[in-house]
């Protein structure tokens, strides 16, 4: 049970809250390396709430500045991005990607005050095809932390695939889809019939039994969840997933064996999130694999055409990475393949569902209104988790899990897999993550 | 003389506010019937400024359930509507038409707790082609009370026909619209010259005398005024209205001794209404009677085209019944049509003008700023009526008028006639209803 | 250095804001004569946050009122324009341009109240094609203040030219653009080589040297300064420009000995503010002149399409002469231009430049953000001023400057010149101006 109160805690992330203060202690994935081009256009970048500016310099390194020239507060998306730095065109000041003044020409030489100047400016570092922004504090010239360790990070940067959606609303609510694995059954293969799916496939088991059971921990990383459920004599069929801090989630839609990935929420704002997918293109994944098909030869989960159709990006604040879909055309809702079952929900493919789902609840949804049940205690365990940490960092200045750390993150996995293993869930987990390949 | 703080007490009908607990004291018409087919799509229903979900089982019966689902919040209005009851495509429950969770299929049965479980629903009937919904309180099992006895409500359902068409503004405002005899000689026919109008027309004496006297006084079933006129030696030209608890107006549109209806100012929110209009098909009224017209042939009040334009209906939650004209396009307003004195106003329709004048004054009009004349006692009555009725209720549980008292309604009748009785108002009335059809 | 507070009190201009009642005390220009005609069509009108009708009587007379009509707030753009008032559709009050109550037809003779219920009205006057209007208290009878006198209003009606273009900012932002200047050099010339320019060309100086010195003073009508350059041997290049209360600049924009002109930044509403240029159609300014050009006959400041595209003005409260560039769509930034250096903005035109600059701040710019410079003494000084006068007059009733007091901005004057006299700054302009052209 989540109070009105600590749902604001949990979603908003502005300046000075208490969860965008733990934010702030991560670096986080904001932009498509390719988004941005040596001396090319600046981009409007909306993070934490904050509008910022990226560029990328003469040098290739990726400045991310705060709009407002610290000037006269003209917005550098106007800028001129030219040898080494962004140029306000209002008055031609100029600031290099760390925001130190590099040109005061309006000016004579005994009023110029550049070195007392200087732009707003976050630290950024490209990894994995993605610019990474860290928000935080860093005064006294401390170093920004390394990044997190997720194992997915460590593959060669041609195995790695890189996918970024918005979506409109908190990115708690998001993220928690990604931590519930009892919707699978319902709201993506509601429709399927356990006859019709081969026992080899991995829906099966999530079909024939769609109440599974939990276990759920804490984790170094954040929180840990196995769902379980009887897969033949002597077996058992288990999901593993993850949260991680502070906004990502590792999904069982994989192999275990295979299955690195990391998926992050990061907030826009407030009220709108961007999901950003890194995997590895050669994983057995659900991703990865063909579909899974019905027996006849239809694709479970619907066509998928629908979840995966795009906007072209534009300039604006909330311009990148649009669905086509969203509340405005009800995400597509199809109200006869909802009838006739050909899709239970009635929207067509797996993305889009959990997108029209959680964006359905409003952009932060009611907690207060919720009555949360054996099921959703990862999602319980994961918000005590959350608010522990964000208090713990507000009143007593306690960095929160896995910042600073990277190795936290090295034992985090999710993924399916069958086991005979009778031991007690944590070891199942240790020691088929150990058997599993590694980078 | 309504202050700001009263006009605020007055308009505002969200959950908790003092008019909008006395509103929860009453059935509401909510829907036309046909928008619900049986296991048809669900419908996005907002009123008093709640956002609810309408649908129509397998039963037949009429669900009306908060949008929100009771487990994790995701909208109902993507539910299933299957084999009795409305259920949720994230995780499968479902609930019927009282809210109840008839089934939470993703937890195991020791897990259940549906019987703990209720989705927020409210009830509702059908009556007269229209859903009638109840929000208010009904804790203990106390019983919903009847519908209004309104006498139109008493007609073969077959002779009453309804019309549904929404105001982007305030239930207030447009309800004051309807008790405002003195209006009609100029918004809608201030162009008209009396040597045009035959003496046999019912129009005749609205426009040969603009100006009209007024009796006011309170009524069982709210507030009545009779608007009179010296029609001739020895007789008077007489326009009976009503205000009905809590938002129905009986206009003087028609001839009194057939003219048996009831027009609902419903409140959607605090700056939407929608207006629901039912009446005896066989009326011998203004609506049932050909457009008078002048001498001409011209139709008097316009061709009336441009009032009853209707957008199709969409499912947003303010997308049902739609004007075409309204504010964005100035109502269609034709400043030549008004400068030629064709049309007065110059927007064409009766219904058009009514409700371009009640939304120019803004979602909520300012009270503070009006100075009401002798002809406005009628609308100062009614809003103290109010007023004092939800204080009543507010401090002393006190229910305000006709709540559960559907007999109240029994004796009211609006519409025009001719009378050579010289008696007081109250017994002139009396005896033309007596004298009058009944249903 | 401006706090957020200050900025605050600077910039919101509704009713009973310490600026807002500043303002009250100058007649402001608000439309073009020529948008009225006798009889015609009204007008929505937005000024200091203040929705008004604006029409043209029968007599000719300009008629400016608010638009709620004093009996139930129906808006009198609804109204009928007829015989010496505006009427009102509802009931048919009606009113002449001062606000009088004319006709009460819809109540009897000895309910009419007419002479005790006034429409809101402001006095109106018309002067070089504008219509201005007074919003202060004129209690007791006292008479607005004579129009500011500014020497261009002196000129024979046929020689004046009058100019609207509305802006999406601050009216306090959009006018700090005009006595900025350094900004020239950059926004304006950036891109221009002095090598390209001729030494006769005015912009030359403003080229080879873009980090001019000032003179910074109060003066009696507001602010006033002096850029000055060395121009050769014993040469001064100077330009002059003036902010005068409350909302106009002068800008160096043409040769000093012939620019009369005025450019007033009136605020529509705190967010949005109407430009008013009024100039001098004979004077030999940038605006009068053949656009300067580089030697290969280029214009400098681009071709200016882009800045003067406007849209068709609409019946709307912000529909009037509206730019088709602005934020929406980037004000048209050409990257490739600006890359290139073809264009230093990449945006087409100085009109434009200046207002992509101003509205890329936001609706109001973040105060407290900016680092002013030597080069914003102007600007800071401006500031205080206005500050200063706001306060006297919320504080001890002071009437500000120049309100009432037209004479002092008969010796403001703003151009560039070159002079060889070496005297101190103000005598330099006093006798610069002595010889100059006078109306």
């Amino acid at each position: 049970m989540t109070t009105a109160n600590e749902g604001q805690e949990l979603t908003q992330v502005g300046p000075g809250t208490p969860m965008g203060q733990l934010m702030r202690h991560y670096w986080l994935p904001a932009m498509l390396s390719s988004e941005l081009e040596r001396d090319g256009p600046q981009v409007r970048l909306m993070l934490l709430g904050e509008k910022l500016i990226a560029f990328r310099d003469s040098a290739g390194r990726v400045g991310v500045l705060d709009q407002r020239c610290p000037h006269r507060c003209a917005s550098l998306f106007l800028g001129r991005n030219e040898q080494g730095g962004l140029r306000c065109i209002y008055h031609g000041w100029k600031f290099d990607v760390e925001g130190n003044c590099l040109d005061m020409p309006n000016v004579t030489e005994d009023q110029d005050f550049k070195h007392r100047v200087k732009a707003k400016a976050y630290p950024a570092i490209e990894r994995a095809g993605l610019v990474w922004v860290y928000m935080g504090e860093l005064a006294g010239g401390r170093a920004a932390p390394p990044l997190p360790g997720f194992e997915v990070l460590d593959l060669p940067a041609d195995e790695i695939n890189v996918h970024m959606m918005m979506r409109r609303c908190n990115w708690l609510q998001a993220l928690e889809g990604e931590i519930d694995t009892a919707h699978f059954g319902f709201l993506h293969g509601g429709h399927v019939d356990p006859k019709d799916v081969p026992e080899t496939d991995p829906f099966y088991f999530t079909i024939t039994n769609r109440a599974p059971q939990y276990h759920v921990a804490d984790a170094p990383w954040g929180t840990q969840y196995a769902g379980y459920r009887g897969a033949g004599p002597g077996q058992t069929y288990w999901r593993f997933a993850n949260f991680l801090f502070p906004c990502w989630s590792q999904a069982p839609n994989g192999e275990f064996a295979s299955h690195m990935h990391a998926r992050g929420w990061v907030p826009i704002d407030d009220n709108h999130t961007m999901f950003v997918f890194i995997f590895w293109k050669k994983a057995r994944s659900a991703q990865a694999l063909p579909q899974p098909r019905f027996k006849d030869g239809t694709p479970i989960g619907g066509t998928g055409r629908g979840g995966i159709r795009m906007l072209p990006n534009t300039t604006d604040w909330l311009g990148r990475w649009r669905m086509a879909m969203d509340e405005s055309n009800d995400w597509g809702l199809d109200r006869e393949a909802q009838r006739s079952n050909r899709i239970y929900s009635g929207i067509d493919g797996i993305h889009l569902q959990d997108q029209a789902i959680t964006e359905s609840m409003g952009p932060v949804t009611d907690f207060a209104w919720e009555h949360l049940a054996r099921s959703d205690q990862m999602i319980a365990r994961t918000r005590r988790r959350l608010l522990l940490a964000a208090r713990a960092l507000r009143d007593n200045g306690t960095p929160p899990p896995g910042a600073g750390q990277p190795e936290v993150y090295r034992g985090a996995r999710s993924g399916y897999f069958l086991s005979q293993d009778q031991s007690a869930w944590h070891e199942v987990y240790a020691r088929t993550l150990a058997e599993a390949v590694h980078p």
